[in-house]
């Protein structure tokens, strides 16, 4: 593998504004949660980037917390071997789960939020992320203090952007009048879970949001951890994700095999089928074109453990034209749960 | 040519007031637009830029977007070589169209405006330019993304001040609130296209900037890409501008050679006789003298592929005291263009 | 003594906020006053330090007054020495006593408070400090003045939060008044004395700041200078701090050998008979356990001159679940000294 | 000359706030205008200096203009080289006339203003001043523009607050204004001419800025250039300042050989008589304790040739204590010029 710039290249790629900011963020970005530092690690990880990347995928995602800081360090070494153009990426990173472990390694104080933005910096060898997410909300923390210290992050050079993940439209909301009133920025995102399967919040709770704020997700888990791959839709195969982290995962296995997941694997067969017959894909890519469809959502983040899986995932670009009124309603159809409109 | 310190004389140069700003800029400047970087690079841009510089012509203009980042490349390599003194400088350069082309290289994104302000003083080789213009307006990007962003770049110490390129009067408006409501810093100028042949824009849509907030310009094409300096009075001959880049002009040339462009040519036959038989010089100097007059007008900008060119065009100073009241009477009557004023 | 990075071992310590900030402090902390770079130097304040980070006090108070600025160099030779993890500890130190004595060496003007920042960060040899306290109002600088400057020292990344120290009510209320009107950052924290014979201020006077502000303290002097532990239950011992400081305690060993000051060691003595028979521990980790107790306190500051003393003081945190609301009410009755509620 | 630190040993100065500040002034401190740099430069200039410092002035006033920057680069050798400390010292500058002379080396810009700090710093060798003073006002910058780069200054640590000098009451008021609405850092003191002979403004005009802002004043020309110390009473001698500068001060020089000039010295014969008589001290020391006893008065700038001066000057401390309401009145009868008071 060479060591010399790689052109940016980003074919077909679409490319979306992340929310009401100026920065453009390809429509499926790369996350390494579960996979990169943890399962995989060293030239493969290096591989699956190039991939992405020389397909259009520019934009990275971390978090201190994935593999206690080795996904960032993984990624990091990748960015610096591969002697990309900075301006060329987006990377992004989140704070909360600081690897260390001990009182104020963990939320987000002043002292975390500042400390982990360095920390994360030197992790990943560089001098600034685009975007800093806090990785779950902290309600141990005014939240005055969490929008100074983001701001604090900001004005250092350390970030261009500040977002959130997993905080209620609440939480949000108040992000944003605390930036408000003391004329600082608020938050551009939120990086939320987000499928056929989990619809309430990013359709229901956000949704004056993104009128209110141009609030953009950066969505997670998009094939709910695999199942809306069918991968599970004639039970759990020995070497899936569910079986190797079977702690992690517990409380999903424990739904999957009552009734309420036997129905979720019923609805699955049926987009699978769906899938294959009326769009000529599979279940997989009509899985990601349908995230991507949403309105709030500006990039979709795909896991790989293999560059073939990227490309593999990709091929969605092609199903988001395909997702007309019709054919959606037809999907609203076989899922039958569509959130209830906020009046 | 000597590289020691080259004192400054500004010799016969008129100075005024960027705008409400307080600096001082001279009432021609230099710009390297389509010449520097481009059409002539090494020693000649050395020779263009020393003798405007011996001549009273202390600021240059340059910008991201020229020659792909070779306008600053050669214009920063310049002022090193000479060793002039900082402080006796004004360096603008302009950011939109970073020169990678990669997406967040281009519009006015807070990624975009601090990492291209850091490319180009990098190109430049200067800790700071005086001025950073907004190349155009963006309007996919907030307008509070876009004030604070350039705000960072004055903080950072980047820049002194910043400016606006072809806004409408009503995006130059919306700045000026957001930074009034966010106490940020406001444009002090705009660098607008203004010459004889142009100008509902600076003398219409303007006016009221002029007076609200006594904004400046830094006017560019002055004698219309060449049209007021005569030399398309018989046609388009060879070697001009509109000949070598006829993808570039083919709006222009397309006009010229239909009857509004004769109309203009017909004017610029009368005004090459009202200069030379009334005022006893150049339409081309008329020209230049005429844009410096105008009220809004702080600078003119000055292109030139030879020294002999900034020397020649510096004689219009000697045509700015000839513009009379009566003067200008009569070259309106010739003009017939002059925009109805703002009720 | 080893220079291996000590791993964080918090054992059985309770962590708290300090205020309302996202801060977690351990329940009792380390101080040098008196002791660090005074009485005690070199090895035995390392392993004075030692044993209290092992057992979970990984904050250490200090102040450039205490010992001339020298508790400032012990402690920071310490901290380097030991390899310690810089996220992993909370350092506070404190301004208002320079150690030169010039005019601009004492008290909070923004020349003092930046230029002694900085002095104690280089005797420190540390890039931060967690929390900068003002170690007493002055009210010979404005508010302004003084709010304006500890949060340059925060937006210099010197320091993660400021505080006050021995500031009365009215004091820290208007230092919140003017962050507020400045929308700049307020005091987190007031370092007061708190004790079980010195109650009116933090108790009575600091009470409608816990409301309005999550006020926290950081305690000093919780064993009211020793008399707390019943050494003086039967004379001034000569080896005691009152003995051995004749002229620093002269005050307060005045009142000791006068009636009030017999009246207190009478209720020490009965006190000393409570905890024993009734608590199973001595008067000192009652008297620690009662104010740890305290609604307001977030941090009791212990000292000690050996590393026994640390490890003895840290029963107190056993006997702090033993504090039920009849066991004070007990109390309340031997010390006979709350103060009257605010109404 | 030892280049040993020299001890800090404010022997009998009297220390004073600077206007509202927290910042404590010499009553008395040193000044290099006309002299430091022009007249004296070298070991002279260390000898005053020293001699200075040891009589407890560490306050040293310098401006960009002193001699063409000569005076800030004869006062930052010294500094140096005496090896004090730099928190003893407080070290003021001004800006408005750079040594460059060209267009942008003048005034209030930003672009002066930062331009014009940087370079001081590096002729002073200082990372920073205590005060930067606007030299003059600027009405051709806005006010904004001059408190928004002031502000920066302060804020990069160039300096710890900024002051006027000779701006009308009007302007302070305006900037005070304007600091006030976007919650900046307002002026804190201001440089004027005072002494028995010139007494409108700093007594008349400054008033109400005494008690609204507490506004401080650091006075130069205390001896009205020489008039106040007696050696102009028989007219002017050959080797006076007046002589050796007679174009400089040839408009003062017109009215001293006029009636009005002639009646001045008149007044300053009498004071003499008083001051030698009455107080037994020379016109001179009493000249000095008068402008050192007015209200709004916190320095009195002295200016030297020779160290002997500076010793000699310092009497005027021992004269302060005697100017009591009695005498003062007397002074007044002899002056009889007090401005008549605001309404």
């Amino acid at each position: 593998m060479s060591t010399q710039p790689v052109k940016y290249d980003p074919k077909n790629m679409i490319f979306r504004r992340l929310g009401s900011s100026g920065l453009r963020v390809p429509v499926f970005s790369f996350g390494g949660w579960l996979t990169v530092g943890a399962t995989v690690k060293g030239d493969p990880v290096k591989e699956i980037m190039k991939t992405a990347f020389e397909n259009g995928i520019n934009m990275f995602d971390t978090a201190e917390g994935y593999a206690k800081g080795e996904c960032e360090v993984e990624m990091g070494r990748v960015i610096k071997e591969l002697g990309w153009r900075r301006t060329d990426l987006i990377i992004s990173t989140k704070l909360f789960w600081g690897p260390h472990g001990s009182p104020n390694d963990i939320g987000l104080s002043r002292k975390h939020i500042i400390e982990g933005a360095k920390e994360a910096l030197e992790r990943l060898q560089l001098d600034y992320v685009d975007i800093i997410f806090a990785h779950r909300p902290d309600n141990t923390v005014p939240m005055e203090e969490v929008v100074r210290a983001f701001n604090y992050v900001i004005e250092k050079g350390w970030a261009f952007y500040w977002a959130t993940s997993e905080w209620s439209a609440y939480e949000i909301e108040e992000a944003h009048h605390v930036a408000d009133k003391l004329g600082l920025i608020a938050p551009i995102a939120e990086q939320c879970q987000h499928h056929m399967l989990h619809r309430e919040r990013p359709e229901k709770e956000y949704a004056p949001l993104y009128k209110k704020y141009d609030l953009g997700t950066t969505v997670w888990s998009a094939l709910a951890s695999g199942l809306l791959t069918g991968k599970y839709n004639n039970g759990i195969p020995p070497d899936s994700r569910f079986a190797t982290n079977k702690d992690f995962f517990k409380d999903t296995l424990d739904i999957l095999t009552k009734d309420e997941g036997l129905k979720k694997i019923e609805k699955v067969k049926q987009l699978t089928e769906f899938a294959e017959k009326e769009l000529g894909c599979s279940v997989t890519h009509l899985a990601l074109a349908w995230v991507a469809k949403q309105p709030g959502t500006s990039t979709v983040i795909l896991g790989a453990t293999k560059p073939e899986q990227v490309i593999d995932n990709l091929k969605a670009l092609d199903v988001i034209p395909k997702l007309t009124e019709e054919v959606l309603e037809k999907i609203e159809k076989i899922l039958d749960n569509k959130p209830s409109p906020v009046l």
